[in-house]
């Protein structure tokens, strides 16, 4: 049997995801918000705490991506490509400031087992961004000054986001936009009985991203809503204020993580 | 009652489609193809000839589009963003080199409600192709020579069509993809017992787009399939060949429409 | 060309809908309400008049259909089989108590293009309801006094319309679910500069119905609500109070229509 | 943080799953095939044989599931229904005569996590098979002697399964249905650079399922075919020839399994 995630095959090319490196580029579209900081800390998993520098704050991206792995895999975008909505929150790990994403919507199912293995608590969900075409006219934004693009995210035919961006001006430093290292957890549970509670895979670990880039980076306003929704807990982070709005493109490699805690039994 | 097309409301803002003007942006990825000129012929409908010179020459476009009207559409890209993939067939009306349209698809109900307004033919179905991202890395191909571009098609969980396009140029004249006006077949039932083959609309009408445009189109080679699908009619078209492969962005307005022939009773 | 509705073909095999009659069964689960008159009444089309005896009251049915025409389309059920909202409102034409239908959203093209031919202005949306398995256990409600069914749509990703259904006894006299006629407007735009305003069609019809039948019918309480949705106008019915709650089978087929009040200019 | 699988959380009410027990209740269109043994064979785990006794023996099955846990979500069907498809292999374990499920397909990220906890190996499909409507007419199979049901499953736009069983009689013993008990595979690789090849979780196990329930079982002649698409390998099994099709109901809640061998390093 070949394979790296299920389905393990005779030919190993009926699993979801393939063995690392997997890479990939994307457009998103974010917005920093701020929200009730006994919220956002009520999120994090044991060994994290709220950034005492930037308390409740957090980010909301919508990212449309593609992916690649050995194989060109981006010549088959019914399977390479998929939208994605997330949310992370400013965060400590030992004194080192990080990103914990406590919730994270695509709409892809290898997406969503690439993102189990390296701890993303992925569920479905519907992404949508504006997108801006270079060759103009009034149905798209221009990549400039005063370029307006929305954003929305739902779930089980719940609507649980909405965003706007508006343009200002190019991000001087592009690279800032990735400085916090995105902290998950892994997490698998046992279904013997007895051990409900006693998950086979518990860990916390630190997403290790190779050849990060990032491109035509811009900032302005943001507007955002995170809408209640029945099985979702998203709206509970209580926005409180809405920061700036980005648009960027950006692209990495992920092949490794770095295991901070292993909390398995 | 308010609205251009069902369903009509109060405020008028349920329809699927307002009145137009209609704007569109959209990125393309097309391979040129020769099918069987009897087959080709055999979909054309009253009023069409295959075109002489170029008798069997089609072209399948995979589109990426994002729509808008008067009160910036593009930024809810939930409704507004759609796929579609259609084919086109050379053929002449009254002398005049045409390009008539048998088969469309979309994954969007108000991109099926317009098209229908405008005699596209359209049924739903699941559209994609590779994207091309200014960050580079190994999940994009460049827009540049060599650069590959996938495309599918898909109807009610059947593949239908599969294209790829590998880029070597430049094209010259870009204005030359969208010199063939399309002619379709506005067409609507009637239910009424006895006259279900008399047709309350029926008519060959020419698409008139304003403002349209084209931006970074390359040309380079193709390949395409046409796969069977129950309940489909497209494998028919029995490709013998494919041509040129293409990338462009495009971009137009519909505000109108000219009646070639009036055929209903 | 061959077919009923778009797209006509060589064969026939490809259009949405062939040639009626079109033969239907499903289940349903629907809720009678009690809107704002006013705002029942926005929604009416010229010829038809609020019910004085019931002003305000409509029904909110979710219906999971199977269709088949003359070929055993049912053992197709990917294309077959959809899920269907739709509201009625009572209303009167010509002094003849009717059902008029505002608002209709399905899961499938095919039965957009059929609903479209009848009048039905339907959209796509996502529909689901409680089903019952004749198995037990506690993962089904029982067709029986204290059952409950739950139903919910969604279009564009936003959640519109919730019910629940508790049943308390079978229905004494099934067939009066289905006693008042529906009536629709067939509605075609041109395109043509100038006519946006002027159909192609625009006429009131009322639904004819085949070999109707009503089967397990069960009577009880209802619950409901209409959400707002942007692009969407069903919440401005504005619920005031919810009557009985019901579920049962049906069963019947299309073949013809006839036309009220032909507006068509 | 509260919750059973991803994402944990405050309230513990966004994860994909609670914590068991889990009930189900199904309808299931199956068909019996013959497989190349030696394909069988190779999809076949450690610590699991081919069944010398019916070696190459399967059983493909069409599901449309409703799920709940402890609190009625029977009540939100958009959450808890899916449709599946899965494929089971005759095989041994310890001599013990169990069912091997290769391939499955599901319409629910729910279902999806619950199935990987399970060592169910699911990815996203598209499901669909025939109902039956106990009100009759044209649309709908009698569940009796010769009623049609069909059966589909596509996933990526690519339909890799279709079936069709037509009823001849009840079947005698609906108990033996469901009487090998399904051994998986429980496995959830790790992603830090040189372990990819040491999963966290890799072991042997075998399905309990509490109060399993079949009824209204029928039993009749079968059809199926399975379709090469890219990326699976459920045409790899060569299917030799097809034995009987059944349509049934089934039930039966899941709380517990039973570890046979645990290969984590």
């Amino acid at each position: 049997m070949q394979g790296y995630t299920v389905p393990l095959s005779p030919r190993g090319q009926a699993n979801l995801a393939p063995t690392p490196p997997w890479h990939y580029a994307g457009t998103a579209v974010a917005v920093e918000f701020f929200a009730d900081p006994a919220a956002a800390e009520a999120t994090l998993p044991q060994g994290l705490t709220l950034d005492p520098d930037s308390a409740g704050r957090g980010v909301a991206m919508f990212v449309d991506w593609q992916y690649s792995a050995g194989g060109e895999e981006y010549l088959d975008p019914a399977r390479s490509q998929y939208r994605e909505f997330l949310v992370t929150l400013d965060a400590r790990w030992n004194g080192t400031p990080v990103a914990w994403c406590p919730y994270i919507y695509v709409d892809n199912d290898a997406a969503l087992a690439r993102g189990w293995v390296q701890g993303f608590p992925k569920k479905l969900g519907s992404v949508h961004q504006t997108r801006a075409y270079p060759v103009g006219g009034p149905a798209t934004p221009a990549v400039a000054a005063g370029g307006r693009f929305g954003a929305t995210a739902s779930t089980a035919g719940q609507r649980i986001a909405e965003a706007l961006v508006t343009l200002e001006q190019p991000v001087d430093n592009p690279a800032a936009l990735m400085n916090r290292p995105v902290v998950n957890l892994r997490h698998f549970p046992r279904l013997a009985k007895g051990q409900h509670d006693q998950p086979a895979v518990h860990e916390l670990v630190m997403a290790v991203l190779d050849n990060p880039a990032v491109g035509e980076a811009w900032v302005g306003t943001g507007e955002l809503s995170f809408l209640p929704a029945r099985g979702e807990e998203l709206a509970d982070l209580s926005v409180q204020r809405v920061g700036k709005g980005f648009r960027f493109h950006l692209a990495y490699t992920v092949d490794d993580l770095k295991t901070l805690t292993d909390y398995t039994l």
